[in-house]
């Protein structure tokens, strides 16, 4: 069976980048370009080259090995031609495979917001679309307003998209630009442009989730023919987001409907890796995941319900629409903790801890890693703050060191000369054989002068972790408001290259901080001796 | 011109209370079902009565003046009498004008989870709906797994509607319990019902948003033919949630697809109420509202690209697809380093603030936010930071009060019974009028400890801060590792019902919360005087 290929164009970099409070840096960029080449989309759309200092940095190289690299822009402004316009210039000579040029298509906004003729937009597509065709790239219009400027003048915006096929475009995308088109509307006008002769095999969609139904849109100009989907991670960008590339990917790899007749570069493999994927884009957004989310949320296989529960004992398919699996995410409804017991045995043994099924030791191991991540441990994130724990319930963890008390004070006032400054120092009172060494240091911050202090004088100790480095702090606020409980997550390195990640949950920031401070300390102090997965069963 | 009527059902205090983490008590339900009935849906679902304490609660009186107060349960065991079935007395005993049973019309599920025959469950069916028929209430019958079990057996599935509406109930509900159901598949099986002879006119539609789509399912339904649709506020529900209610009232009442042809309870000056609806329910909830939801959301009509705002100055519907007033929100253009004198001009003119293009001061206002935003603040999300900036930079801001040095210590030790404690204890010296105020707080932190110290006393501005609540507390690294600089977000409100987000930046946490807790307080003395925005050019 032949299936057709829908192709996933990514556009979190750029349309993304609009959602309000997300700013990415370069480094945030190519960290994100990575896991979208790594993922399987086709094209990842990376920015606006020329238009503001992050996106030109960006484009400077190539960002993806296997996905086609898209820089956006604007077609030629009219009266110019396509070789003396800066904004076209600065856009070919950015380094990409493709590009994508948005283009006006609703005669109204030509008039108004271009304040040119009609043709002469037409030649600015032509033109803009040779240029990029003749610099051997990919060239993809979006069309702008697409829908609007077809309820406004079908024969113009039909002649925008004709234009740019016409001049060499691989693909012209529609695009629901004020995301206000319902369903039925895309499927007639996608409907009404392929009778019309326009090929499907060339058209793409671009919608917006400001009635709630951008996915359902982008599936409705599948179903009418078009083959190319623009979307983003997690639905991220402008007022309410765009089509979420994440619940995209799931249907249609999952739903007979789509994945009987059609495929995408994402096999079912891989697939299983979009829980994963979601919640490292979150992560590096610095934000909680949705529990909600279709497919990927930590609720969206919960079941709280008691008749459900029950029937989900009897057969789980009958209350889920697809294995929780099949796209890298859990059952939420404790059918036995045996198949939580295998998951930890695996866990551990991954850290090279071997456990016995029916040892008491994994059973408490169990309950109090739970009840710690009811309280706002992340364990999944903290690699070297869990095998610290599984060591200490299942066999020992030496006594290296002992902190009998700290105290962090940061202050602010006018010095001699009358500059504010602000100064944070911290000391610590730490034991090691008996002996207490009292420690201060002064840091940028609450949380580095503790780091300081607490690391400054451990004894015997001491030269083992000097090589001991914080590499990165994050901190996230659980609950919100008042009752806000915070989490820090520390990661920490060393001159061998190793990296480990430490968690910390308090009401108190430094508190939080303290706790991750000391599993990394004493993390790598086990790790100096070997000893990290070492108590294996009796 | 006569429009069908669409009869709006809202399940939030049914299906919505099996969302993880939400649970109603009496009160909840109380103020939630006067919320709805207020704003005019037709049927209020309240609950299982007899399931638990608190819906027997509930269903002891009417809960609604206008809307159908709703029971929901069980159709009848088989082999019992429907008199002598204890679960449908229960909920005939209930205060209700309408009583929704649930039924299986999913061959698979009534051999399964029933345990008894095809024609026991359309007798069970059939029996239930004559007594509550002949209790004298409205009945009405959800189908669950409906488009399930017609995929799998459609003659037995609309056995089932059939022997519901032959039994008297007012209405049949198409449920689509586990989410995965396509629109297409809506459409194409209502579409086959309502061919088959089942009247549309007595259909309703449940969805859940499992694949992102529960609001185009409704609308799907609706199109098909169905004339009743169940949902949410907001959207809550088990896993990924129900039907978003209020996405679907806007839909239907602006846009001309169904606006045109259809009409509901909730007239054009009752939509302009909806924002608020939306957000009182989260208030309710405890949580912040969701900034990207559809028509609703902060970010619902914000605009952050350049080109776009400047286009949006020109004309505002050209990048709108409703005007924000119709569902009570706003418009907001935001301030980011993507913006240019227009958009700043426009942000402030939305302040209440105006400035000419040629103002010197506007020059210096732009490049001090620019700069700022460089170094990691983000004004598009602290709103009354970028206010307060605006008024110093373009008027004045009286000096209300002048914090001369604060002092934040956080010590963890063992107290006298050897129990580790860590407190968290600040100072502030404040200068009010020439004379100076120390205060000294503890707090669950740091931040908590400052924000206390601070607002301990103000001397003569201290009864009007008194209503003034630290609301949300937000807090990224930027950069990361060693040069780690730490922004803060704060969200303030105060009895007014007002919300405004202020900033701080700093590579001290401390000082950074300090930044956004001095705007939060100076921000709430200038609104107290209506003093926000006064500060026009001259």
């Amino acid at each position: 069976m032949t299936r057709e290929r829908i192709y996933l164009f990514d556009t979190t970099l750029r349309d993304g980048q609009q959602t309000p409070g997300i700013d990415f840096s370069v480094e945030d960029k190519i960290a994100i370009a990575a896991m979208l080449d790594e993922f399987g989309v086709d094209y990842v759309e990376g920015g606006y080259p020329g238009a503001n200092p992050t996106d030109t940095e960006f484009f400077k190289r190539k960002r993806t090995a296997q996905a086609s690299f898209v820089a956006f822009g604007m077609t030629k402004r009219a009266g110019v031609s396509a070789s003396n316009d800066p904004g076209l210039n600065a856009l070919l000579a950015a380094a990409s495979d493709a590009i994508c040029l948005v283009a006006k298509s609703w005669d109204y906004h030509v008039s108004v917001a271009l304040g040119c003729t009609e043709d002469e937009n037409l030649e600015s597509i032509r033109a803009s679309v040779e240029a990029v065709v003749a610099s051997g790239r990919e060239a993809m219009v979006d069309c702008e307003h697409f829908f609007d400027g077809y309820k406004a003048n079908p024969a113009y915006a039909t002649a925008c998209a004709r234009a740019a096929l016409q001049a060499g475009a691989r693909w012209v995308v529609l695009c629901d630009t004020n995301g206000g088109t319902q369903p039925s509307e895309v499927r007639e006008i996608v409907s009404a442009m392929i009778a019309a002769g326009v090929p499907g095999a060339r058209l793409g969609i671009h919608a917006h989730n400001d009635t709630g139904q951008a996915v359902a849109n982008s599936l409705a100009a599948v179903e009418a023919g078009v083959r190319q989907i623009q979307g983003t991670l997690n639905g991220i960008g402008e007022r309410c987001g765009n089509a979420n590339l994440v619940t995209l990917i799931a249907t249609l790899g999952l739903k007979e409907t789509y994945s009987g007749c059609f495929e995408t570069g994402i096999d079912a493999e891989r697939l299983q890796e979009l829980t994963e994927l979601a919640h490292a884009f979150d992560e590096l957004l610095n934000r909680s995941p949705d529990p909600q989310a279709p497919y990927v949320g930590a609720s969206a296989f919960a079941t709280k319900a008691g008749i459900h529960a029950s029937a989900l004992l009897k057969d789980p398919r009958t209350y889920e629409h697809v294995a929780p699996e099949s796209v890298g995410n859990l059952r939420k409804v404790m059918v036995s903790d045996q198949g939580g017991k295998a998951n930890f045995i695996n866990a551990l043994k991954r850290r090279g801890i071997t456990v016995g099924k029916d040892d008491p030791r994994l059973d408490k191991l169990i309950s109090i890693v739970k009840e710690r991540e009811a309280t706002g441990y992340a364990y999944e994130g903290a690699d070297a703050s869990f095998t610290l724990l599984a060591n200490r319930i299942l066999g020992t963890v030496p006594d290296f060191f002992h902190v009998e008390s700290f105290r962090v004070m940061v202050e602010r006032r006018f010095d001699a000369n009358g500059n504010l400054k602000t100064v944070s120092e911290a000391v610590a009172r730490v034991i090691v054989d008996g002996e207490t060494m009292m420690s201060v240091a002064e840091g940028h911050g609450p949380v580095n002068a503790l780091d300081l202090a607490l690391r400054k004088d451990l004894g015997k100790y001491q030269s083992e972790i000097a090589d001991l480095e914080l590499a990165d702090y994050k901190v996230r606020i659980l609950n919100g408001g008042t009752e806000a409980v915070t989490r820090v997550l520390i990661e920490s390195t060393d001159r061998t290259g190793a990296r480990w990640w430490t968690v910390g949950v308090s009401d108190n920031i430094i508190d939080a901080s303290f706790q991750a401070l000391m599993d990394s300390i004493v993390y790598k102090l086990l790790k100096n001796r070997d000893q990290v997965g070492l108590v294996a069963a009796e």
